[in-house]
């Protein structure tokens, strides 16, 4: 049954924090044995890559065999039908208009002192892409991954695939071509995480690892987070959804489940002002999970973590949002743009009645790889940032380090540091 | 004795891969110990955080006493120097110039098919700024760290410093007030990670974590990272010098101790196509050691780990810098914009021959907190954008989600994830 909370209750803060706290994930500690499998991959390279996948995946692999060929590649082109062919290609080039809108500029100004200071960004040499396998078919998240690696500028772009019992879906192959990925191996688990960020004979190392993968997954990226870059660790699906009650209560109902289906952890929320409406969309959930597929999976997360909440006001929700930080929110308000200026903490914002989460997960630009578990607070969805960095730059004349030295020499000597500040020292006066 | 190499001989491959893969920090695993004080951290707050302190730096706190009061620091005040004052004010003026320069920008765009999407930044509501005490003392690093995120307009600035045997130094203290730090605790560790990360009754949660410290904290970062943002895991210092051999030998000489000095870990490197000038070089090290107050520190790291390459060309240089990827890159010529053309991979560049590193270190503006074991391949250093977080925004209009739709319910459709489809197409098909 859906959890109530009602802000004109005298329970409502214990209980809004009952739900904040509440846990989706499991808190099973996979680090140990995570830890074991990236130290075989380090110490035994390709060997060590072929047994787990034969032990996890019921895949025996040879080096020739790991890496997915061009003819399996052509294989699975030949599989895939004309109009899902040109739903991936439309979904492609509105993430890749998206994301190359957001690179950031390279800066260099030179101040009143004379000093030359700078940012200039460059792409990373290679990327990882962790797709998952297997059941779940996700051509979409090869697309949000490897896309804007691609608008980054990313030379490499290396996908990992799991093919548990050899069986690889042709349009994850399809969607890679798309997006530009140049070798894909039918690899998973932490043991292709290992390979990505340390290399074996095979696969040469990247320098960033992304995508969404179990617990196993998440720990191997967390434990190899320094030697290579990770986007995130991320956790189950969520949606916070505010509506007035002028929405149609099976549109708001559809949306929740949109969520719902994903995962039995994963978590759909109402906000709203109106008590009959709630229940509007509570008996449209009922309708829908009538004749829903995946109806099993979304009455698990809706009874057991989903929520409707009563605000007496709609204004009221922007500090509960901001509390939940959620992955996807949205405002199916007549003028969503107002309720959204107090939202900071949101993965990404859905405004209006015509814009159901699902647009974003598929076509409308933006990515889908999104900050879970209130991680939005802190950190941003997936973009070309990801797959980038920045030097700094910094140019001193003999005339500018005379104006802007002496102050350096002072605090290196205040924290103890000689030969610091003697470095500028020895230039300003060639005597020294 | 430092390292020499020669890119002309046969064995160079074999002697740089093994310079790139020498192992400067300790292989400690503190992790099972860190986790035992975050999870007592989180479990007993401020009790658990008071017992670590007593424990490992001799100070008995309370919740009172925990926080450094107004007080203590008006009396550190009156202990700065005038000129000291005003090189931190100096310092932290260049700073906030440089790191306001760079603050990400707002988009928002309707494209073709009218669907409107955008990117919206803002600061987390709370920073973390983890800063070592004891012998040493960084005020600077206070002013690297608390700087960007008063730029990116980060409202609570938490500090934590530990107070071993209750000495906290002045210049740490007045260096927060000027960076505007609007809280400072006495507390260090894997302890004042943890009460940042989870909160106590005494100190609120924050939402990142930035800063440098030993084994400890650096493994309190990883485990807390998720739960909070963090910067980066800091390893020891690094300084790779370019130069031809129309420089001062004893210029270079200072700026590799520069680092040197800073630990026995720490590596410096020089690469210069001239054997003579090397020798040169090597020489003003040995006098230069000879004076400098923290000569055994850094004769332990200029013979343990620093390296001299001789190239026959500096345009050969290029490769070997990004492999390296050094936390500082001097390039010592006479046309340095030219040859750092190539080089992508180094947290800061120092151009020419009159900027020294140490000067980027303090006063320049760019950012000294940098990344470090070559994972300037993948990160940057430390800037605003660490404090944010970008919202992605969509709005379809009937029409518009008319025109993207399709395509979005045919993805869904062959990703098993009907409740999506149906989210759309009810939209599309007021019948549905």
């Amino acid at each position: 049954m859906v959890s109530k909370l009602d802000n004109r209750k005298a329970d409502f803060e214990a209980a809004f924090t009952a739900l904040l706290n509440s846990k989706r994930e499991s808190d099973q500690d996979v680090s140990d044995a995570v830890k074991a499998i990236l130290a075989d991959v380090r110490a035994r390279g390709d060997a060590a890559v072929i047994d787990y996948t034969s032990r996890f995946d019921r895949l025996d692999l040879t080096p020739e065999t790991m890496r997915v060929s061009a003819a399996e590649i052509a294989a699975a082109r030949a599989e895939v039908k004309d109009d899902v062919r040109a739903a991936l290609q439309e979904a492609a080039e509105r993430i890749e208009t998206f994301h190359k809108r957001h690179l950031p500029e390279d800066d260099s100004f030179t101040d009143a002192q004379g000093v030359t200071v700078g940012a200039r960004w460059n792409a990373v040499d290679a990327a990882g892409i962790y797709v998952p396998g297997g059941k779940a078919v996700y051509p979409s998240s090869v697309l949000m991954n490897a896309i804007p690696a691609k608008a980054a500028g990313v030379e490499r772009i290396v996908m990992v695939v799991p093919a548990p019992d050899g069986y690889l879906n042709p349009l994850v192959l399809v969607a890679a071509e798309l997006a530009g990925v140049t070798e894909i191996y039918k690899i998973g688990g932490a043991q292709a995480v290992g390979a990505l960020a340390y290399g074996t004979d095979t696969i040469a190392p990247v320098d960033v690892i992304t995508g969404p993968g179990n617990a196993y997954v998440a720990a191997a990226k967390r434990e190899v987070f320094g030697t290579v870059g990770i986007d995130m660790i991320a956790g189950p699906s969520e949606i916070l959804v505010v509506a007035d009650n002028k929405n149609d209560p099976r549109w708001i109902a559809m949306d929740l489940l949109s969520q719902a289906e994903h995962d039995e952890v994963a978590q759909s929320i109402l906000i709203t002002d109106d008590e009959l409406f709630a229940k509007m969309v509570e008996d449209a959930v009922e309708d829908h999970l009538a004749t829903l597929p995946r109806a099993v999976i979304a009455r698990t997360s809706w009874d057991e973590h989903g929520a409707i909440i009563i605000v007496s006001d709609l204004a009221e929700a922007a500090p509960l949002v901001n509390r939940l930080a959620p992955e996807h929110l949205e405002l199916a308000v007549d003028n969503p743009r107002e309720l959204a200026k107090d939202m900071k903490h949101a993965g990404s914002i859905f405004l209006g009645r015509y814009t159901p989460e699902a647009i974003g997960d598929y076509v409308a630009g933006p990515n889908h790889v999104l900050p879970t578990a209130r991680n939005a607070r802190f950190t941003s969805g997936l973009s070309a940032l990801n797959f980038m960095k920045r030097n700094t730059l910094i140019e001193c004349s003999a005339e500018s380090l005379a104006r802007i030295g002496p102050a350096a020499v002072t605090l290196a000597d205040e924290e103890g540091l000689q030969a610091h500040g003697r470095s500028i020292s020895i230039r300003l006066n060639r005597g020294d």
